[in-house]
């Protein structure tokens, strides 16, 4: 059974201190819902994606807790996954729509992170690590920094290639109005900036965010009335161990080639048919992690394309990767990311991105990821023949 | 598309201070794919229904977490809605397995509780409350016992009929040895149990416990090489309004009554047709309520035949309800309970259930409610006709 995106929509990330939880999930909904030409009570189910509202801000029950703001009285579910929250959300959205069981699902993924003090946000993050990492009192930085001095020993991958990912991304969100920077950076300013966890640098490292992102998913039935569906051909989502240490490698992340592998394999397409990208690089070693285990590059090759700024917008050959900014540079709100990313697909697929539209691109590819690696969910879409800017 | 349980387990439900949440979760699961005759290599995807690791433990990624102590590599997922993260994560593994997507979907409840400070246990329940009322101070007891008065006053309830539920559970769980208690206890005592929330006293309420559940969920194909499948025959989830003060009326739940409805639907039975049923009995005015709910007595007139003790093992014409001891004495390990429910009817249909067997039974029903009320699920089973003691 076949399923589509209808509407979609995110909210304005950044630290948006004045505007709460519910006010940014009402925003994301109203605007996805409009898109779709569909009310709140078209809806047959909410799917909630978020990571942190317990442990930062003690409230769960977040399927109920969204539906009652959103006026909404059926079947309603949180999914929790670490940063892949949104991601699994979409997911497990999309599966009921291919059970038959609904028409219509709205996924919604949310996070409110800078309302709380830093150092309690890194230690709710921790809850995505393993028991021996949270015990050893490593944050995230500290976890990638280790993927990166791997890759680095391994393939001879350069600070300035990691670097190279975050100018990119700057770049991109420069031209996304609801991306949390809106500054270019260069590789000497990544380089220059703070160290973190060694090697990554202040400039190398996500933000802490707030925001929302809401998708509408339909059956074919549905999906054929509106206009412009976008058409999610391929899904998968694996696991691996929590810990680095129960890893047989860290130089790749093995939950992501096997969620990728299960994507490409339901879609019939390879990595050399996908013409956009939104990768999660929470990290910029995440993202050029994230080009090899797709399949975009060999193992250790990403680097230097990213160097020739092959992913870029406007000098980029067959494929644009992280045109939103990314986790980088448009920001990651938590459980917002996953469904983020589906947002910008389906809008680059269906030629409505405005000023950071990718041309003549048809299939399009999501890739996020829940802790260092103990999850991934990958996304394949495809938009209708000859819609937009599309191939066709 | 029919779905089937094949088997399913629970850990012996109490105060397990000694054991692991790893552990527990290790051996429901294990008792599970033993009775199915299946290996973890052999499960799809797994779905985790918790509520308070992460404002209790810190720990979130629940899935991943549980795939990786279980050797699991695919897709996996923590559902979560309050008190009703089990039933939540039944329902949306059969969904999975209805949408053709997985064969054998594996689905565990859990809860460790006891570990932590009693009032930490009631300030993390509390995540399930509406802002308004976690601000106020109340506690769970406090937003049953609102329940209780308004119940009282409308239909002249009285506090013997709530008690009746208590001692007709605590009857059950003396036969059930992996319940938290297993002592008798009568009216009069608890009457003459300390108050906690005028009126629901000590022996009104479900304790704090930890324990695990595990159920293997599998696709019409899978189950008939099976031996004794019993069949998901209908299901429904409804939300309302996070705290009271949003409802209509609140001597009944809203969306306990709508899930039920779809349940029935889909299902082709009504009340009238279930034999036994696992019920939502955190607190005894909640057993009452859902007897009401679900239709099997009408408004105000499930008290009087819970002191006829017409639900009671050896004594019910029709309907057991909550065999295995309820939440109430059975235990309530918040995660566990709606998949614990599952396990109990799943082994009532196939005449499993030793000293708590009910007799000539086929049809049964689960009824799993988050918070006060917010969320609810209902599921309906049906044994194979003519195996164990079924009418057939």
């Amino acid at each position: 059974m076949k399923v589509a995106v209808l509407g979609a929509a995110t909210t304005q990330f950044g630290e948006l201190w004045d505007i709460s939880p519910r006010a940014l999930v009402r925003e994301a909904v109203s605007e996805a819902l409009l898109a779709s030409n569909l009310r709140i009570t078209d809806i047959d189910a909410l799917y909630v994606g978020n990571m942190l509202s317990g442990i930062l801000g003690g409230q769960e029950n977040l399927g109920a807790f969204f539906a009652e703001e959103l006026g909404f009285a059926g079947p309603a579910f949180k999914i929790e996954g670490a940063c892949a929250s949104g991601g699994l959300a979409f997911y497990n959205g999309a599966v009921a729509v291919r059970s038959g069981m609904f028409e219509r699902v709205l996924v919604v993924g949310v996070e409110k992170m800078t309302d709380h003090k830093p150092e309690d946000v890194a230690l709710g993050l921790m809850g995505a690590g393993s028991d021996v990492e949270r015990q050893a009192g490593i944050t995230f930085p500290g976890l990638y920094a280790i993927l990166a001095r791997a890759h680095m020993e391994k393939y001879g991958t350069t600070e300035e290639e990691l670097a190279a990912v975050a100018v990119k991304n700057h770049f991109h969100a420069v031209l996304n109005s609801k991306a949390h920077f809106n500054n270019l950076i260069t590789i000497a300013k990544v380089l220059a900036s703070p160290k973190i966890a060694d090697p990554l640098k202040l400039l190398d490292c996500s933000p802490i965010s707030d925001g929302a992102a809401a998708a509408v998913i339909v059956s074919e039935a549905v999906a054929q009335k509106g206009q412009t569906p976008v058409w999610l051909i391929g899904a998968g989502v694996a696991s691996d161990s929590l810990g680095l240490a129960g890893r047989k490698e860290i130089t790749s992340l093995s939950a992501a080639k096997r969620a990728a592998k299960l994507a490409y394999k339901a879609a019939r397409v390879g990595p050399r048919d996908i013409e956009v990208a939104e990768v999660h690089d929470c990290f910029t070693i995440a993202e050029l992690i994230a080009l090899e285990d797709l399949g975009f590059y060999e193992p250790g090759k990403a680097g230097k394309a990213l160097l020739r700024e092959e992913l870029t917008l406007g000098k980029a050959q067959h494929l644009v990767v992280n045109p939103s900014g990314g986790l980088k540079a448009c920001g990651h709100p938590v459980g917002a990311t996953g469904v983020k990313q589906v947002v910008e697909i389906v809008s680059q697929l269906r030629g409505t991105s405005g000023k950071r539209q990718v041309e003549k691109t048809r299939i399009g590819l999501t890739h996020n990821v829940g802790g260092s690696g103990a999850v991934a969910a990958v996304h394949i879409f495809q938009g209708k023949a000859g819609s937009g800017k599309g191939k066709g």
